[in-house]
């Protein structure tokens, strides 16, 4: 078969898988282990999607290091559902929950805590156009919370967090790692629970992750729907109703890949070494590329940037898209420059950028 | 490119996708429109993906019938969260709903409209195991209703409504179509809302089809959370946060092979045609096989019956697979055969059941 013609994809969700991981999707897409169907039409009760489930389980906890006592569950609805299971699920009535705000996504989870019961505000770096993350003196945080939220990479700012911040003794923090889940180790006992829509660096969009220290289950209250009911979905292993075969069969794949390439550890060096070489390129431009983020809360997965106006924008982006380098438009939002670095994105695909980026500023600058 | 081996999938869902889907998506999935990128990686606010989504829309408004004044969405969460979100959104503060129950999932339904207001049994016909639909005769109905719901199709008892039920007066039909939406044509404009998890009819699962009627929109309540929320689903026309694009891509193609096969009235013709193949098995059989359904209920999607006893029926299931029938196994709950046969289930499949069944008792009966 031939091979095609990939474009470099910057786009910031859904966005770029391995090409290993869609080589072996096409190649089975027919007949799934032997079965004689495709996984598509492959039941959720069957043994061969059994032994898909568990194995990407597997390989999630030998990535990051979740023990027994955290449950693994596979969802749907995206980070936007979470928004609302946490807080209903985790907020025993009566208790407050602590929010960091450092962009887009973290204000809307909050929004939606706000419907179900209280929530505050314990940082906010709005007031600099979420240019970087708050610093741990900055938190104001609630020593009886029901919980910290926060949001570990702001895709939109392109900011990031270098370590989680620091909840007060006994409040169980909470992140919503969607855009920068498994790029790096994390200290895995540090989380209460944690979750990430898959379509940025797990794999395709229709599933998302959560992982709960299995001890905050005991906190959802009757009555909640059953498809918001962490609980219930962790007792019946992601298997309550009919979950997203498809999606959950191509982060497994995604999983035992990022595991061949030596892990969480390697995929950090590399995802460090993408990155470098994008900020270099803003760095050495002598104002020509302006970062949005402060150098210290630069994210590895999303790098942001201006040119001098409008119109440079405009060129920039006609230019790079004629030359193969797609979905670097910022969001719609905030404009300007946006490459995302996702785990997915070879190092190649950044390097393309970067020459891009010196050619352009040179016949511009 | 070899032919693989395909067995015949008579599976209750996720099941049988048409073999010129599945070939379409293996073709494209390095490249989908000409993008230079699979559709797993593509940015559902791009243009190829709008393209792809309205598509899907304008295909199923042909084939059913439904005009501007109805909105379609594609959400996550399965019929089970469209139990929590029926009520949610249309039963107004302190208005009882209607529930006709026909078996397990409307059972269901109706447990999770208790859980947030008044819902009440309308009819049932659990006194008879679920072996027939209740008659409009036997509807006991409240006509201030906030809706009456129904199933149409009862996957594990295999029973079918031949004709909707009749609401009163001014109170909307909310239907759960999950196991034969586009099984037969329908009269789009009695339904107030109808839903279908994809996963029997309409493509893989990970995505809901949900079919409501614009001015039921207005009875949303504010508050809700943002995925919860019906009104603003179809607002943002299923793109306020990421969809399953995956799923709708191949729901799309699915509209696209049954608009190309002629649509529902044909397509009810080669159900009718399957159906009767098992059917007419059963009723010569002389009681070798019990259809569980009384014969005006039969289901032309799900045909369910027993052999004389447990080991009988082991016997038929093993020989079954042995021969390459997969996924007859009734469901856990009732046990006996089940026959899933949905739209994409070929009639070579049921013919090569049919015979099956024949050969099976000529030699045990």
């Amino acid at each position: 078969m031939a091979i095609v013609n990939r474009i470099h994809n910057f786009g910031a969700g859904p966005a770029v898988l391995p090409l290993p991981v869609l080589e072996r999707v096409r190649a089975e897409l027919l007949d799934c282990s032997d079965t004689g169907m495709s996984i598509l039409e492959m039941s959720h009760r069957s043994a061969a999607f059994e032994a898909i489930i568990q194995k990407a389980e597997a390989d999630l906890r030998a990535l990051v290091g979740w023990g027994p006592d955290y449950a693994v569950i596979f969802l749907q609805g995206g980070a936007s559902l979470q928004f609302a299971m946490v807080p209903q699920n985790l907020r025993a009535s009566g208790a407050s929950a602590d929010y960091l705000i450092s962009g887009h996504w973290s204000k809307a989870a909050l929004k939606e805590a706000d419907k179900a019961g209280r929530a505050r505000t314990a940082a906010s770096t709005e007031g600099s156009g979420f240019d970087r993350v708050p610093t741990q003196a900055e938190l104001e945080l609630d020593p009886r919370a029901a919980y910290l939220h926060f949001t570990s990479n702001n895709t939109i700012y392109g900011t990031q967090w270098g370590a989680p911040p620091e909840p007060p003794p006994g409040v169980p923090l909470v992140c919503d790692a969607s855009s920068d889940a498994l790029s790096r180790p994390i200290d895995a006992a540090r989380y209460g629970l944690l979750y990430a829509g898959a379509q940025k660096n797990l794999g395709p969009a229709g599933v998302t992750l959560v992982v709960v220290r299995r001890d905050l289950l005991e906190r959802t209250p009757d009555g909640l729907p059953a498809m918001l009911d962490y609980r219930l979905m962790a007792e019946h292993r992601s298997l309550y109703n009919t979950p997203p075969t498809f999606a959950i069969y191509v982060v497994g794949l995604v999983l035992a890949w990022l595991r061949e390439l030596g892990g969480l550890a390697a995929m950090a060096e590399r995802n460090e070494a993408k990155a470098a070489l994008l900020y270099d390129a803003i760095d050495e431009s002598d104002g020509f590329y302006r970062g949005h983020a402060q150098p210290g809360s630069r994210s590895r997965m999303n790098v942001t940037f201006r040119l001098r106006d409008a119109a440079a924008e405009k060129a920039f982006l006609e230019q790079a898209q004629a030359e193969g380098l797609d979905g670097l438009k910022g969001h719609r939002s905030i404009g300007g420059v946006r490459a995302s670095l996702y785990n997915a994105c070879s190092r190649e695909s950044a390097a393309a950028l970067a020459a891009f980026m010196r050619e352009f500023r040179r016949l511009r600058g």
